[in-house]
């Protein structure tokens, strides 16, 4: 069963903490806009498609905490809204993405429209996004099982779940569809510093769901290929760029060139949102950097000395050129990328906001 | 100025707990050879060559616990306790060769040297292990200085300082001799997970030492260098085998293959003493397994579920292709790498134990 990452009851918005896990499971009502920034930028939840299903319930939250009078102040703090919580993450797509079509629908509905079935359709959107995310979670481990052979040992990297996504996950969704069809296999998780996103997400998940899973140190994902350990590469994105360059979690791009001085498949799984169609190539991706405290204090003790400089990217870019193909939820892509992202990218615009 | 990792003073051994670095800097005296055992096995003292004086040390701790009442009883347990030590860690071989040559002068002299004179003569070989150490270390540091070019962006693994010898280290001290020569460089220090030596250690000597220096996660490493942030690669070694292969800290490995995509130049510093000519490659080397705790609970907090799959190999070995070239006190050594290591493994014992 997939996690509960995201819920949506009686018109509150909760997320699990996931900054608690695995130690903890505890779910926290967000009652402002305030709390929906915090928690995306501190990472309580986190993952691409998780952070859009969240952006947009957050747009909720605003009018909630608002209370505006009419449709035009609604209309106002839709726009301050998602103003806000697009300043949250600079990295994931799907952030902006799940807030412009929010925006997209206050707007089409326009300052005219009676202000219950303004906040009605903007509900419904919300919960459509969510629900829609469920389902691509499904189609893209069904895509993509098929890639995970018998006795394989499959690495990843960081967190592409359930609890990354409002339903199986991604990179996840793939192992636990080929699980679930009866496939042996072991996976090799990446702890991913400097959250460890890998030893505590993905192994929890992957634990709860009966899949035999091995925490290594980043570090130690090369001396596992060398001894031929590892057939396949899955990881997920936080954006990809209209050529397939890739920007995820740092440290998947060493895996990914490790992955190929070996002839180790490397595979992306994501869904169309994550697809960021308006960027040409990596080049233009904006890369988050964050505290140096998450690498030097993460655990409650200081591991450097006192002054010392740290640099902390929260992400790096794969060049496409590395990735072996992307699970979607329409199937395989494979290179050139360039034609297949923009029919992927074009056929779901135009079934999801038909003209 | 260098560290002062091992002392030995009034007949006493004294090792500064490298397991506190860099909160706290506390020398602690080793009177037992249970007491040495524990400090190489714990990582108290770590870096092969100060693993390899600490165990030549830790044979005259042996014999004063001891207390023979003749030669052929001391001869027993110095055999007892290189035996004993030599238990201590499998990897780094620099522990078996100062292990073995406390045990040679030891049975070159015989059970009927008297024993005052045979306690002295073992005295004073392992007090020139030590302080040959010193010296290999500035040569080491001259040999490699010039591969320093201004304004370079140096990037290492795991802890090859001050603190892994007795003296400057190997692979940092071509960074101190670089920098007293007066040339500006940056270095970039792999944290090193499990044990994080390059947070703790290297950034700690490199900082005391007013050279700049950047910790980042082992797995924003590839980033840097994509970056082109990273001009040279310098580590040191645990054990070199005939034909170059290098087996290092975890993580070594790794580095090399992103080096060699990226063109950058990957030098390892060591002494003569890492070489081991008796293992032909890489495939002989016997990896230490550590705790799974070092990976899950290292930060004194439980980083992933109870009960999950740990692997926590401490080594991995880089094949000598990887290598542009050996830093050693002799200079540099080139491909190909067997005769060149056959010559200065050769010259050195010959000097060391002329027959």
């Amino acid at each position: 069963m997939p996690v509960e990452t995201i819920l949506w009851r009686d018109a509150r918005l909760y997320i699990l903490d996931q900054t608690l896990l695995p130690l903890e499971e505890r779910v926290i009502p967000l009652y402002t806009v305030g709390a929906v920034f915090e928690s995306i930028q501190a990472l309580r939840v986190r993952g691409a498609p998780a952070i859009g299903v969240t952006a947009a319930y957050g747009v909720l939250v605003g009018l909630q905490e608002a209370q505006p009078p009419g449709t035009a102040e609604a209309l106002a703090t839709v726009d301050r809204t998602v103003q806000r919580l697009s300043e949250s993450r600079p990295t994931a797509v799907n952030l902006f993405w799940a807030l412009e079509r929010m925006q997209r629908v206050a707007h089409d509905l326009g300052p005219d429209t009676p202000l219950p079935a303004f906040l009605e359709a903007l509900e419904s959107e919300a919960v459509a996004i969510h629900e829609e995310d469920i389902q691509l979670c499904c189609a893209i481990g069904d895509a993509g099982a098929s890639l995970i052979a018998d006795g394989a040992g499959i690495l990843t990297h960081c967190n592409a779940g359930g609890l990354a996504t409002s339903g199986y996950g991604t990179a996840l969704a793939v192992m636990f569809r080929a699980h679930e069809a009866g496939r042996r296999f072991r996976v090799y998780a990446d702890e991913t510093r400097p959250l460890l996103q890998g030893a505590r997400l993905t192994a929890w998940e992957l634990q709860t769901a009966d899949i035999p899973v091995t925490v290594i140190c980043d570090n130690m994902a090369a001396h596992l290929m060398q001894q031929g350990r590892v057939q396949l590469v899955i990881v997920g994105a936080d954006r990809i760029t209209a050529n397939g360059d890739v920007a995820n979690k740092i440290g998947t791009y060493g895996v990914a060139v490790l992955a190929k001085a070996h002839d180790i498949p490397f595979y992306v799984a994501a869904p169309y949102s994550t697809f960021d169609t308006a960027l040409d190539s990596g080049k233009d991706i904006v890369i988050e950097e964050r505290p140096e405290a998450e690498v030097v204090e993460a655990f409650g003790r200081r591991t450097a000395p006192i002054g010392v400089d740290v640099y902390n990217p929260a992400f790096d870019v794969t060049p496409a050129a590395l990735v072996s193909g992307f699970i979607t939820e329409q199937g395989l892509l494979k290179p050139p990328y360039g034609p297949a992202i923009a029919k992927l990218v074009g056929t779901q615009h135009h079934e999801i906001h038909p003209s």
